[in-house]
C-alpha cells in the first residue's frame, strides 16, 4: 500500500516534472525520483525535445539497486529512439515502482506496467494522479479529446479595458506583469495571436531573458492572411517557429511562402477560422499547452466556442471607462446563465498589477 | 520614549477603535486601552452615535490608578454632554498616557494634551500615527478637506460588465458577496447610489443580520429627483434615515416632502450634480465615510472628479462580452496617463468571487 511518504515522493516527481511544461512538446512533461531507504538518490524530468525521458535522466545520476522509482506517469514500454523506460527501471535494479497515471498513449497504455510486473517488480498506481493530471491537462487533452489546454491571457484595467477611446494602449500593466508574461509563454508550447493584434502591434511573440532551450511555436489566425510578410514574425520566421493558419477556402497566402512559415489552411465558418477547428489542428500538429494573448476578438471566439481552461488575467490598479476599448469582444450572450463561468484558482500581485488565475468550471 | 509595547497596545488601541466606524459618526471612531505593568485592565471604543467615548468606557471598567492609557486620539478637553475625557483620565488616577494623533477639531487640537500634562501626567504623542490616520481618513478628511472618505463598490465580471446586453443582472456575484457588502455597509457612514439604480433596482440599501445599532444613512443623487416616492426608500425614510441630494437649481421634489426623507439641494455642473459639492455637502452634514453602491454612470463621475479614495471590486468568476452593460461609464480620457490610478491593499476570496480593495494613488 503507497503511504505519505510515496505520495510526498510523487508530489515532488509531479513538481520535476512541470519543468518540462511547454518544452517536451508533443511528449509528456514527467517527473522522476529514485529513493532509497528514505533518501533521495536522484531526480529527473523530461528533457526539451521530449527526450531523455525523466527516468533516464534519474538512473543515469545514480546507482538504483534496490530503489523505489516514482515516475509522474507510466513508463513507456515502446522502442523509440531509445530504449523503454519500463526495461531501464528494470535493468538498473529498482524493486519497486510507484506511478500516478496510466499513460493513455495507445503505444504505451498499461503495457508499462504490465512490464515491470512481469520482471517482478512491485507496482502501485494512481498515487497522486490527479495533481499529476492536473500537471499534464495537455498531454491528456490532446490524447483524449484532440485539443490542446488553451490559457487565454488578457491584460485589462481594473474596469476590463485595454486602451482609451482613442486607442492608446501602451503599457496597461508594469514592467512585473510583462515579465511574467514572458514565464507564462515559455511554459506554453505556442503563444496565439489573432490577426488584429499581429497587424495593430507587430509582435515578436518570443520569451525573452528566460534562458530556455526551446521557443514556443507563434501561431496567428488569420483567415484571409492579409498580414504583412515583412513584420518581426515573417522576417524571424527561419529563427524560430511561425505557424499561420488560414481559411482553407482562401487561397494561400503567396507572399507568405518565401518566409520560413508554415501556413496551415483551416476549416471556415461565419467568416472566420472555426474556433474547435483550430485547436484541432494545433492538437493534431503536436500542440499541448497554447496560450492566446488575444486580442479581444479573438478570445472572444474562443472563450464562446467553450475552448478555454484557464484565464489568466493581469489587473493593472487603472481605470479607463466604458468610452475605452474593452478587452474581451461580444460574446452574444441571451441569458446570465449562459455567461461562461471559472472558478478561482490562484491570485498574486505582480509589481503594481495583480494576476488572477481562473479555471473554467 | 515610546518602546515596542506601547507600539503594540496603541496597534490594539487603533483596532479598537475601528469598531466605531460608520456608527460614530460625526465623531471619531477611537479606541483606548488601559494597561498597568504591562497587563490589560481595560479596553473601550466610541459607542454608536458618538458616546460614551472610548476613554470613559474603559476607565468605567477598570481601577486605573497608576496605569497607562493607549488612545487612538487626542482625548478631548471642551466640555460637551459629558466631562473632557482628559480631566477623565486625570481623575482616575492614569499617570501616563500614549497617543497616536493630535485631534484636528479646533475645539481640541493640542489642548487635551496640554490639559494632561500640566496635571503631571507623562505624555507620549504620535505614537503609530499613520495607522492611526489611516482608521480614521474620514474624519480627518472631512475636518482638514471638508468631503468624506469615499469608498467606490463595484460588482463585476473579469471583463468589468454588470449585465448582459438585454440588462440581466441579477445576480452578478454569489451570496457571500452580497454578504460582504452588508458587513461594507455597516463600516460606512452613509451608501450613496445614483438615480439610475434607485430607478431600476428600487434599492432598500440597509444593512441586514448584523445587528448594527446604526443604520447608515441612504444617499440618492438625482438632479431632477424624478423618483418614485412610494418606492423602498420612501416608504422607510421614517424609520431610518434617507437624503435625497436633487438640483438646487431645480423645484423642490414635491412628491417627497411627506415621506420623511431630507432634501438638500446641492450645485448642478453640465446637467447633473456637482460631485465635489455633493460631497462637500455631506460632509457638512456630518458624515465622514462614504460608500457608492453606483451605478456606472455616478461611479464614473465620482471617479472622474478625482473623489474616489478607495475602490472594492468584487469580481465573479464569469465574461459576459463586450455587448454586456459596461459597470464604470466613460470617463472621457484623452491620454493613457491621465487614467486614475489606484494601488491594491488586500485582495481575498468571497466565496466564489474575489474581493480587491485598492486606494486611490
Ligand atoms: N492589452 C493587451 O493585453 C492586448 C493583447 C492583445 C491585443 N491587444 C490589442 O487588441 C487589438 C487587436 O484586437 P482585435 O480584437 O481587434 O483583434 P484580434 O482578436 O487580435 O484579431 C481578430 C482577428 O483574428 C482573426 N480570427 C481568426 N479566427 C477567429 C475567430 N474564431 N474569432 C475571432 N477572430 C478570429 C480574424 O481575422 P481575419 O479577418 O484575418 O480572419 C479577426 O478579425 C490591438 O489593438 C492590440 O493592440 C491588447
Ligand atoms: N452590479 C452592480 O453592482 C450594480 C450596482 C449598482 C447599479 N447597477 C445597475 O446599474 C444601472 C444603473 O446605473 P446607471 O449608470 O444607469 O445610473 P446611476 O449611476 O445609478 O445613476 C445615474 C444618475 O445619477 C444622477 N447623478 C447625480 N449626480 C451625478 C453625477 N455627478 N454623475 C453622474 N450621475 C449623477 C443622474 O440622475 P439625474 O438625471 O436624476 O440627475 C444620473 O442620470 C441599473 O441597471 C442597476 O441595476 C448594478
Amino acid at each position: 500500500m503507497p503511504n505519505a511518504a510515496d505520495r510526498r515522493f510523487m508530489r515532488l516527481a509531479i513538481a520535476l516534472g512541470r519543468r518540462g511544461l511547454g518544452q517536451v512538446w508533443p511528449n509528456p512533461a514527467v517527473g522522476c525520483v529514485i529513493v532509497r531507504d528514505g533518501r533521495i538518490l536522484a531526480r529527473g524530468w523530461t528533457q526539451p525535445g521530449g527526450r531523455p525521458h525523466a527516468e533516464a535522466m534519474a538512473l543515469a545520476a545514480c546507482d538504483a539497486r534496490g530503489a523505489t522509482a516514482y515516475v509522474s506517469l507510466e513508463p513507456c514500454a515502446h522502442h523509440g529512439r531509445t530504449p523503454p523506460c519500463s526495461d531501464a527501471l528494470i535493468g538498473a535494479g529498482v524493486i519497486r515502482v510507484v506511478t500516478a497515471l496510466t499513460d493513455p498513449d495507445p503505444r504505451v497504455s498499461g503495457r508499462g506496467h504490465a512490464r515491470l510486473r512481469a520482471a517482478g517488480l512491485e507496482v502501485h498506481e494512481g498515487v497522486e494522479a490527479s495533481a499529476a493530471r492536473d500537471a499534464n491537462a495537455g498531454f491528456l487533452l490532446r490524447l483524449e479529446a484532440g485539443r490542446p489546454w488553451l490559457t487565454l491571457k488578457l491584460a485589462l484595467t481594473l474596469d476590463g479595458r485595454i486602451a482609451t477611446a482613442g486607442g492608446e494602449s501602451r503599457w496597461i500593466t508594469g514592467p512585473e506583469a510583462r515579465r511574467a508574461v514572458h514565464a507564462l509563454r515559455a511554459r506554453h508550447d505556442a503563444v496565439l495571436v489573432g490577426a488584429g493584434t499581429a497587424r495593430a502591434d507587430d509582435p515578436d511573440l518570443r520569451v525573452r531573458d528566460l534562458g530556455i532551450a526551446r521557443q514556443p511555436v507563434r501561431v496567428v489566425a488569420s483567415r484571409k492572411m492579409d498580414l504583412d510578410p515583412n513584420g518581426q514574425l515573417g522576417r524571424t520566421a527561419r529563427a524560430n517557429p511561425v505557424w499561420m493558419l488560414y481559411g482553407d477556402a482562401q487561397d494561400v497566402p503567396e507572399g507568405w511562402t518565401q518566409t520560413g512559415a508554415r501556413l496551415i489552411g483551416c476549416p471556415e465558418q461565419d467568416g472566420t477560422l472555426e474556433p474547435r477547428a483550430m485547436m484541432a489542428t494545433l492538437a493534431r500538429e503536436g500542440l499541448t499547452r497554447v496560450l492566446c494573448e488575444g486580442g479581444g476578438a479573438l478570445g472572444a471566439g474562443l472563450i464562446g466556442a467553450g475552448l478555454v481552461d484557464e484565464l489568466v488575467i493581469f489587473g493593472a490598479g487603472k481605470l479607463i471607462g466604458a468610452d475605452g476599448r474593452a478587452g474581451l469582444g461580444p460574446l452574444g450572450l441571451d441569458r446570465l446563465a449562459d455567461a461562461p463561468k471559472f472558478a478561482l484558482c490562484r491570485v498574486q500581485p505582480a509589481g503594481d498589477d495583480i494576476c488572477q488565475i481562473w479555471r473554467r468550471r
